[in-house]
């Protein structure tokens, strides 16, 4: 015998289905959804079918968008010749929010990873070479994050471009911004010390 | 400008709508729907459609349930003049998980709690009252969380019920199953030596 009605058994497992949620967060999640007036659940069950029907990726820069192409390569004012390469759409946002960069994006959506078989293939590679191939782009900048995986990614991908003699550079590794070096690791320190600068 | 598309950005601020899910978890699980199979997250939309629809309140014990009365009050094997107060379903599950109690339930759907202006008439508890004044009820057992609410609730009802000369108990406080004395709190300790019995 379920505890619950099976529509609610149902919801709880929606919920524990998603990244990070357990058993009890799920139980608590439903509860709190059946609470909700009635227009409130239908606009969330609403917002997750219109997510999910009309966000896609850009065909550009594979940002996701629900417009035709996304709102960067959609924007005359953006230097079209200057490509950041990002794995997520969340690592977009960041830069984005910081309203500094002023050219275009792609996004790898995920990151090599043999041990998760995940292989250039199941990025989208091909299409920043199809798009460097074109012309047009003076600089790739590849902003991976700085771990195997990125490392890894990133070198894939700038030997893919060399052939086409366009600039490809990387973030730089430093000491971040309002931190401490007392508990700076080694590594940062290390790269931090070999990348300084004159003052 | 927004950071995501904006049907995305709605399903973030439903997420995060939900208690216990900050911004960043919030589009975490947004991304994580919009990566599943069209199947899956269509799915898990009907799933909060169909629980808000066809779940609602057994008109007898107002448990959770999609039938017209709830699997407990329905079974004919459970003894009906027993009846368990508990302040949610989530509690009546816990008493359902032991598979000791073989009694009928009431859920108030709350506690009376002053601070959070939840007084008796937000509660189930002139249903209650009902069920008693009908008669056929041999006693009642408080069941709420031994906490101030709980406890005032638990009171109220109780005072309530006694001129119907029903008998209302309610759960022993004590050391629990499996704990250790050590990190026992001291309220604890002295209602388990108050309650203690003879071996």
């Amino acid at each position: 015998m379920s505890l619950f009605p099976a529509p609610l058994e149902n919801l709880i497992d929606s919920f524990a289905s998603l990244p990070g949620i357990g058993r009890k967060s799920a139980q608590r999640l439903a509860f709190h959804v059946l609470s909700l007036p009635e227009t409130k659940a239908m606009a969330f069950a609403e917002a997750i079918i219109a997510a999910k029907k009309s966000v896609h990726s850009c065909p550009i820069c594979q940002n996701l968008t629900d417009g035709e192409v996304c709102s960067v390569c959609l924007d005359d004012k953006r230097d079209k010749s200057v490509i950041c390469v990002v794995a997520e759409p969340r690592d977009l946002a960041s830069f984005e929010r910081s309203r500094e960069f002023n050219g275009v994006y792609h996004v790898l959506h995920g990151l090599m990873s043999p041990m998760n078989h995940i292989g250039p293939d199941d990025l989208k590679i091909s299409e920043l070479i199809a798009r460097v191939a074109a012309g047009d782009v003076r600089e790739v900048i590849m902003a991976t994050n700085p771990d195997t995986e990125g490392d890894t990614t990133a070198m894939y991908i700038s030997r893919l471009i060399k052939p086409f003699e366009v600039k490809v550079t990387r973030l730089a590794y430093g000491i971040p911004v309002g931190s401490n070096l007392e508990y700076a690791d080694d590594a940062t320190l290390v790269l931090a010390l070999e990348g300084r600068r004159e003052m």
